[in-house]
């Protein structure tokens, strides 16, 4: 089997190969550039590796592969005009380059070209690769929805942020694993398997990235420390801190989320202040290696080599140990 | 077989009870308050005629139908958002009754929804059914783009015109029309012919819809008639009007097109009147016939009894003479 790397230069060239100059370019441009911004290629890579461990050959699940990261891809795009993003990757995102109505048409195209990649499998490995894509897209969708939904209201519970994040982002994880499994064409219990080990990763991957938001090395975490607590985010540690704190630091802690100071530095550390001493800071952290743990008790408990295991553990390995 | 009406009813019926109240709400009200709206149902009403043509029961087909129903309300969701309007069918947009994250979300999901309504197809149905719907569906935006494009070009030519209501507009007719022949599994000849038959048909609405936007009776027409004169738009009559016209007509038919004056009444007579003198107004009447006669003349080919093709004819007819 290939390292990572290696998976993700085979489908960068195969990226580079399929998306082609097209007419109408208004259309087709913005899909190149949004594809052109790079990123860690991590749920095509997936796919790739998934169909080598379940012993077909990476290259046969080159357009499965293709279609998630264009999906993903198109997820970003229709976000970043809902969120009124000006960046993505660092450079302009998509509706700031052209304009709003360009992002929607592109971002639309986008999506039924994914479920075009499918086209070249044979009759049976297309329908079950489309259902589970639009499975998975729908519950995408569910998941942007809820957290659109969550910033209106007050009584979001620690149970449905744990539905949003796993809609929003971990099921595509999970789906990218079952898509290798479903074109190596390997047992049901097998694509079942692998797509739990997805999805479980996947929650402990984003309730991390909720911590390191807060908590991360801001050399290493990539992004601006703090954000989610300017934007008044309701991720698991302040809903965490919410359930586990006294009466008087929670209502201190729900007044620190109505304000929208210029000079942000003093509420975010007394909000980080907060995560800590209500034991919310380490509760996150347990509930990470909870969900880590039980992904990599799935993966232990498929039915193949450990040989053929390795490259998912270390590639979970990778992910959860990134910055923290 | 049964009328149009029945068909009608028959798949209004089956909409009511597939499309339920569900969560997230945000999500999937927008879908049911579009789908409510009403509209004549004539893609739908065209899946379910095509599959009794070819021998088989409408009931089979009713979910192609859906699929098409929901696309095409999809597509009016997102272009509404782009054209920033207001009304739809009378009623206020999604977007203007929620907001425009809203619409683009609840878009989505119903482009999603549109894909899973196949699912229920034995596998290679379903790949023929998905393969025709994304064509078709990239096509729509394409055309959608071509639209928005020609809005800020002058070099647009009558190919260029032809071909981005082919894409936005007709292909949909053939590819509804297609997927009962395919539903029934009918002869690949059949299902081209069908398909031909519509996309005709389809090219002869719209350029019928632009002749009766500048003539039409105001009574029968249903809207504001010269709605495309007011806004400049680039249709086939303005076209053909340009080509036809001796340079002087030319010019000032141009400079027409330039001004938005408050008072639209005077500069809407003396486009028509330029639309007339020209020799447009009439050979627009031609274009249409000769698209007519051309849809006739493949559905006289089609191999199948005069009695099934007698539905198809009273359909094109009912279209093409509705309001002339």
């Amino acid at each position: 089997m290939k390292s990572i790397s290696q998976y993700r230069e085979a489908f960068q060239e195969y990226l580079d190969y399929k998306i082609e100059v097209k007419e109408p370019e208004n259309l087709y441009n913005p899909m190149r550039y949004i594809l052109g911004l790079g990123g860690k290629r991590l749920r095509p890579v997936l796919v790739l590796m998934s169909a080598e461990i379940f012993e077909a050959n990476y290259e046969k699940a080159l357009d499965a592969a293709l279609a998630i990261e264009i999906f993903h891809n198109f997820s970003l795009v229709h976000d970043d005009i809902m969120d009124d993003a000006p960046l993505r990757r660092g450079k302009q995102t998509v509706h700031e380059r052209w304009d709003i109505n360009t992002g929607i048409l592109s971002g639309d195209a986008m999506l039924i070209n994914a479920y075009q990649l499918f086209e070249n499998y044979d009759s049976e490995t297309f329908q079950e690769l489309a259902k589970l894509f639009s499975k998975t897209a729908m519950q995408v969708c569910e998941g942007q929805q809820y957290d659109i939904d969550f910033e209106s209201r007050d009584d979001v519970t620690i149970e449905n942020y744990l539905k949003m994040i796993e809609y929003k982002t971990a099921v595509l994880v999970g789906a990218s694993l079952q898509m290798g499994a479903i074109v190596a064409n390997t047992s049901a219990v097998n694509k079942e398997s692998v797509y739990e080990f997805g999805r479980l990763l996947g929650i402990a991957f984003q309730l991390q990235d909720d911590y390191l938001d807060a908590f991360g090395d801001p050399e290493t975490f990539g992004k601006q420390p703090g954000g989610d607590i300017i934007e008044n985010k309701k991720t698991f540690l302040y809903l965490k801190s919410l359930e586990a704190s006294g009466e008087s630091e929670a209502r201190q802690l729900e007044h620190l989320y109505t304000i929208n100071p210029v000079e942000t530095a003093g509420k975010i550390d007394a909000v980080k202040s907060l995560f800590r001493s209500s034991g919310a800071a380490a509760l996150t952290k347990l509930e990470i290696e909870k969900y880590t743990e039980m992904a990599f008790k799935v993966l232990d408990e498929i039915e193949i080599s450990e040989e053929k295991k390795r490259p998912l553990r270390e590639f979970g390995e990778m992910l959860m140990n990134r910055t923290v």
